[in-house]
């Protein structure tokens, strides 16, 4: 048991920022890390340029080549402690036969949705590491582009919230088809949410053998269950994730971030999770998160991405400052926005802003 | 003062079934009362068959008779304890000159939304009596449908919002653009909160003298707002309209309810705002928001609305107990969904969950 403990950690890769990876691990820091959600997003023309070569936003996912070129866009312009994968969270059920398609002005749509508990039944497990290759080869692609002096974040969405596009087929306000489901066929709903926490398990474990520090799981639809359901069927599940992936050993040492929209009302249970971060969304009290949280999680957010949005860029930095100066000393912080960054984004205050949080002391 | 406490309060009008009344003004009963926001909507094929008959939502809307119509037909099908006028939230925008439009599957759309701080201020205060006397018509032949029987309950938007949408010009899943207006222009945004909240007020006294016995507010998109613009830009306003109330003559003794969906982490708050009752939505947790309310206010809500959509009428039954069992005893509690009934809704999952809370003791 010595040597174990002794040997180094699988995936504690020495990387020369590795502010980001000290706060997942409780280690102090000089300042908070900071990156944003969507970082390699539709507000920078260059990202644009690149999504109109690619000529749909699937085929820029499928371009190692191009989805690593946008990841690295960011990271020209603003002093950011990460890169996060470019890709998409509905990549496991296109992988799972769903045909995923986006169509204009509409979003992702399934042209094989799971409209019946058989259709739920007939799912078959796939390999993702066959069926997804090309997601591993941009992570890969990017750690290149990287080198050793950032940490990068692979990411998926959570079984909830991929369950929910599956079930509903569609993007939608309420989802209501798959929360009906929960109630009427909880057993189908449990076989369809095991599927994909292996799935996951299995597709954030090549994420990290191709080069991934940390992984991300997306829980963009948690906030739409009534608690008892979040529990059970949203948070349980990434809780499993995070056991799996502790158990095998190219990833026992990755620190995993859980972002429930929409859930900051839950944090005293994310927090016994397994998760080293939560990710908390504009609209919860930061200070109070980081009351509960009380140092056994980083929290990660959680600026109102309207503020990015801002032509008047003392306003926007005195919005961060007052985010900074609520919470409590010590507070385990990754600098983040509470959602994506949005398109009408300003470059210019992104750049102020995290310009001004990499001078921080 | 001993005169004026012993005058019969102006709307404690005697209602044959007072539990709702009683609820709100803490008095015991033997049952909680039971109503369903959007009780008169779709899921009803004799709602459908007036509003093909109306030709579209807003000449429903504007015919008193017609909206008194279909505000009377869910009474007819189940046991419930209070009626709501049939109207929109979005009347008051429209009489300030937006120009309401319902585009097919699109939802409301203003042909002139408030897309700049000059538009702001060139709106001009409205008489609500006289632009919006379609609402008080529709308000008098509810109530002359109803009789003693059952209490009315009138509306209105909250002021962020409705200002939300005027700032948007339409639905919208994150409201960016007035979310930013927050910022940029907190004096433009404070003066369209005090002249819709002045409307408000207004427009809700004029409901109660049309026979309107309960207001309620509903703040829709307040849950999109960090939380220190939740209570300086919708609270804040919210409880102003309930002062202005509890000052006029005839609505000093109406009892308002809030429901600011998203927002039950601000419950303690909102028990501070001089509110009768504050509505849940079914992502709350209505047991633990029972104890932070501590009797100060009552709570409404807050069943799934997915429920109402099960088949499966016994396990729809269940939920409900699951809910109410949670209740510390003495939960000043009106039952009610987390959100408006869906379309998708079955009629006989209605009625037996209806009848099933009416056999409570």
């Amino acid at each position: 048991m010595e040597t174990l403990s002794k040997r180094p950690p699988q995936n504690a890769r020495a990387r020369q920022n590795d502010r980001l990876l000290r706060v997942l691990n409780g280690q102090p820091v000089d300042r908070p890390p900071v990156w944003l959600m969507r970082q390699a997003g539709r507000y920078l023309p260059e990202y644009r340029e690149v999504r109109a070569q690619a000529g749909s936003f699937m085929n820029l996912c499928r371009n190692p080549e191009l989805a690593s070129e946008v990841a690295m866009q960011p990271l020209r312009r603003f002093p950011l402690d990460a890169a996060i994968v470019f890709s998409d969270i509905l990549t496991i059920p296109d992988a799972l036969g769903l045909g995923l398609e986006f169509t204009a002005g509409e979003g992702p749509r399934f042209c094989r949705p799971l409209h019946s508990v058989e259709a739920i039944g007939r799912l078959k497990p796939v390999d993702v590491r066959s069926e997804l290759g090309y997601v591993f080869a941009a992570v890969e692609a990017t750690r290149q582009a990287l080198g050793d002096r950032l940490p990068l974040i692979g990411f998926a969405g959570s079984p909830w919230t991929l369950a929910a596009y599956m079930i509903e087929g569609h993007g939608s306000r309420d989802f209501n088809r798959p929360r009906t489901l929960l109630y009427s066929e909880p057993a189908a709903a449990g076989v369809l949410l095991e599927l994909l926490s292996q799935t996951i398990a299995d597709y954030l474990q090549a994420q990290v053998e191709a080069g991934a520090d940390v992984v991300m799981l997306f829980d963009t639809w948690g906030g739409l269950l009534p608690p008892a359901h979040y529990l059970q069927y949203s948070l349980y599940w990434m809780g499993q994730i995070i056991a799996e992936l502790k158990g095998r050993d190219t990833t026992r040492e990755t620190p995993v971030i859980i972002f429930s929209k929409g859930c900051g009302r839950h944090l005293d249970a994310q927090a016994a999770s397994g998760a080293a971060a939560i990710g908390l969304d504009w609209t919860a009290d930061l200070a109070a998160a980081a009351r509960i949280a009380a140092g056994r999680v980083a929290l990660q957010g959680n600026l109102d991405p309207a503020v990015m949005t801002l032509a008047d860029t003392e306003r926007a930095t005195a919005e961060v400052d007052r985010l900074l100066t609520t919470l409590p000393a010590g507070t385990r912080h990754i600098f983040n926005l509470g959602h994506g960054i949005t398109p009408e984004a300003r470059i210019e205050t992104v750049s102020i802003v995290t310009h001004h949080l990499a001078e921080l002391k």
